[in-house]
């Protein structure tokens, strides 16, 4: 093997049983942890892959390319329009992670120089500024994390030289995080990206490079909202923007696990910069100032039904003192009404105590429909509120939100039957798949 | 209009607003709450459609088919093949529904003669046995009525006479009924084909008739095991044949809304009987003896966690008695490890109280693995058992199970962690969504 330098263009060549395959790119810089024999290549897709050179890899280099220059050591040659600047917010999960191989953890490092580093193309777009605010597995956040991003975004975002924020989050419950922001944020004029990864940023299929550059596309493009930022196919050509009260994690390990449900993505994104509109969404107005309004204290609680469920669980909820609940029915929206699980009662009792008790589906898929059946007619006599085509995570933190916004519960139940932040969409007159 | 009588064959036209829409069908014989300007047709895709016979609709005689003969009538001269039989049982449903307009509530009615009269191609299938054995819409459905369900089925399919057994149930829980057949049901030799519908059968867009059909034709064709056997699209030209212990309501309201989970159809059904197969799935054997193995009476617990999700749950479970829990944790199969939301102490409570803990995911689709992150390996070390690509629905009904046949910790999570049903695939070597 010739000896290398950084940014060399290569060719390499690496033999596995009776195949050979081909890969071109630039070499990277070595990291400090890197082995002798071991090599990062960034290819044309802005994936970097991790190379072990053995007797089955063969490498050619092909030429050189200089180093994109920063906007920090070149002021007057900033590659990006008007200098301005993406917020990288960072909270842990796998995109801020890289496997420690010698301890077997894993480690978050975040600096505005390391994503320059790892993501070089990102200096194209615009200049990165990296702020960690804490470094969990998105399992471990709780309410009272959303607020405390809230507030990190709220403080950065109204900034002139801020054109976008994104954040980067778990994916175990970045679905919960994104609707709450959509929530709390009022009067938001620019994007806000959620963007999480599904393989860390040291294996070779990272999503991490591809989803932080599409997210800065939209971070700096003309919408004005919270999206959720990552890929949209199993193909590494191009990501999606889904509306943050509409994002749910739909896989546990595809790198296109979130999907847009009950609802278009607003766009998607190519890595070139490419934009192609799906839906409308609210336009850029940086003038808009940016506030936070309530917050997520009010405990509830998110009950899965299923055949078998004691509705005693009704009752642990209220000795529990939750301010209120929200049950992931079946179909259009049931719990049994008859036998001895018959939640009717138990209903009535929270009815009583003005607990306000929500209703979605666990199809994730659909709306729920308090009017087909006769049986779920009685459900809603009780007092449960029918949230349309609102997916249950989102009900779920949106219950927390309004209770933040009022105790009474006729204006709850508006506040939960009304479209926030695009998480219920109108019903069509005509059911939409139906063939008549 | 002219005077018309069963039978007949008729062109029919609509006008609606500007358009006019041409229907051609056979006339249905009338049923007693049928109003005096009411008229049923039959179509070729085997629907039928009720039409008020008013000003914009004209209605033209093109000729006359003779009603198919029974087999009860003709016995010498039976359509299907050795004169067998499909019995047809029935819990209740939309399937087995009809609005009655009187009153506004649903009624269930089926005899094998309905049957025959709403869906007469069923008899040049198979000779059509009914029996109605509870009228509930399946979100009342207990884990109690799995075993009703089951013995009627055991009682039935050792007959020489019958073929295979369809099962009409509503599709609230029928994911959660065709899990636990496809469990208890031992030595299974002949299709049980499980099928519910999501439109009413008097609805001109009811998918009941074509999925009574296209599930006929699985109850006489070459397999063995529990199906859920419903439309595989919006269109109506085809069903899936779902494993049972696969299948999952996706939708709230789309004909289509049972979708095969992380495995795909065994078969693709179309009305007319072309059966595609799509993998391989066990094959008829007549000589089979099929009996019940266990029952689901232990309790167990299905709890969904979400960021904010008080621990102490466990402890309520503990606190009712219940045998077993199931966790349908985030992304690869976690829950809190951290913060006051920890559930590692009541994880561990658990163990030392021998109750066994199953973690599933909330994402629906993919595997769960407590090795790719450290706070997994710690879940796992307090005993906690994964259930690979298991789908929680399934997780839950099969832990019922399980107990049924075992109280040993040791032998529970073997059964647990092996395929019995379908419900656990192999996991590849290579994960096979990634790209290197």
């Amino acid at each position: 093997m010739e000896s290398l330098k950084p940014y060399d263009t290569v060719e390499v060549k690496i033999k596995k049983n009776s195949k050979t395959t081909t890969i071109s790119g630039i070499v990277m810089p070595k990291e400090e942890d890197d082995a002798k024999n071991e090599i990062c290549i960034r290819m044309e897709n802005g994936y970097k892959m991790g190379l072990i050179l053995d007797k089955n890899t063969t490498i050619k280099k092909t030429g050189h390319v200089k180093e994109t220059p920063t906007t920090e050591n070149n002021p007057n040659k900033s590659p990006n329009k008007n200098n301005q600047k993406i917020l990288f917010i960072s909270t842990g999960g796998t995109i801020a992670s890289k496997i420690d191989y010698k301890t077997g953890g894993v480690i978050a490092k975040f600096t505005a120089r390391e994503l320059e580093e790892k993501v070089p193309q990102l200096k194209e777009i615009a200049q990165p500024e990296a702020k960690t605010i804490f470094s969990e597995m998105s399992e471990n956040l709780t309410p009272k994390h959303w607020k405390i991003i809230a507030k990190e975004i709220a403080l950065n975002i109204n900034r002139n030289d801020i054109a976008g924020i994104i954040l980067m989050h778990g994916t175990d419950t970045l679905g919960y995080t994104a609707s709450a922001l959509s929530l709390i944020l009022k009067d938001i004029g620019k994007p806000v990206c959620v963007v999480g990864a599904q393989r860390s940023s040291d294996r070779g299929s990272s999503d991490t490079f591809m989803n932080l550059i599409c997210a800065s596309h939209v971070a700096v493009g003309n919408f004005a909202g919270v999206f959720c930022v990552m890929h949209a196919n199993t193909d590494d050509n191009y990501c999606s923007a889904i509306i943050g009260t509409r994002a749910r994690k739909m896989h546990s390990s595809r790198r296109d696990a979130f999907k847009s449900i009950n609802e278009n993505p607003i766009a998607f994104i190519y890595p070139n910069g490419k934009i192609k509109n799906i839906t409308n969404s609210k336009k850029r107005d940086n003038n808009l100032k940016t506030r936070i309004a309530g917050n997520f204290d009010s405990d509830v609680m998110l009950i899965k039904t299923y055949p078998g469920l004691n509705p005693s669980i009704i009752d642990f909820a209220i000795e529990n003192s939750v301010k209120g609940i929200v049950i992931e029915g079946t179909g259009l929206g049931h719990i049994p009404t008859a036998g001895k699980n018959n939640f009717l009662p138990h209903l009535k009792k929270c009815a009583k105590l003005k607990i306000p008790v929500i209703m979605t589906t666990q199809t994730v898929y659909g709306r729920t429909n308090p009017n087909v059946y006769s049986a779920a007619r009685y459900i809603r006599e009780t007092g449960v509120i029918y949230v349309e085509d609102c997916i249950s995570e989102t009900a779920y933190v949106k219950l927390r939100w309004v209770l933040s916004q009022t105790k009474d519960i006729k204006e709850i139940e508006n506040l939960m039957t009304k479209n926030i932040a695009g998480e219920i969409s109108e019903r069509s007159d005509i059911i939409e798949d139906d063939c008549n």
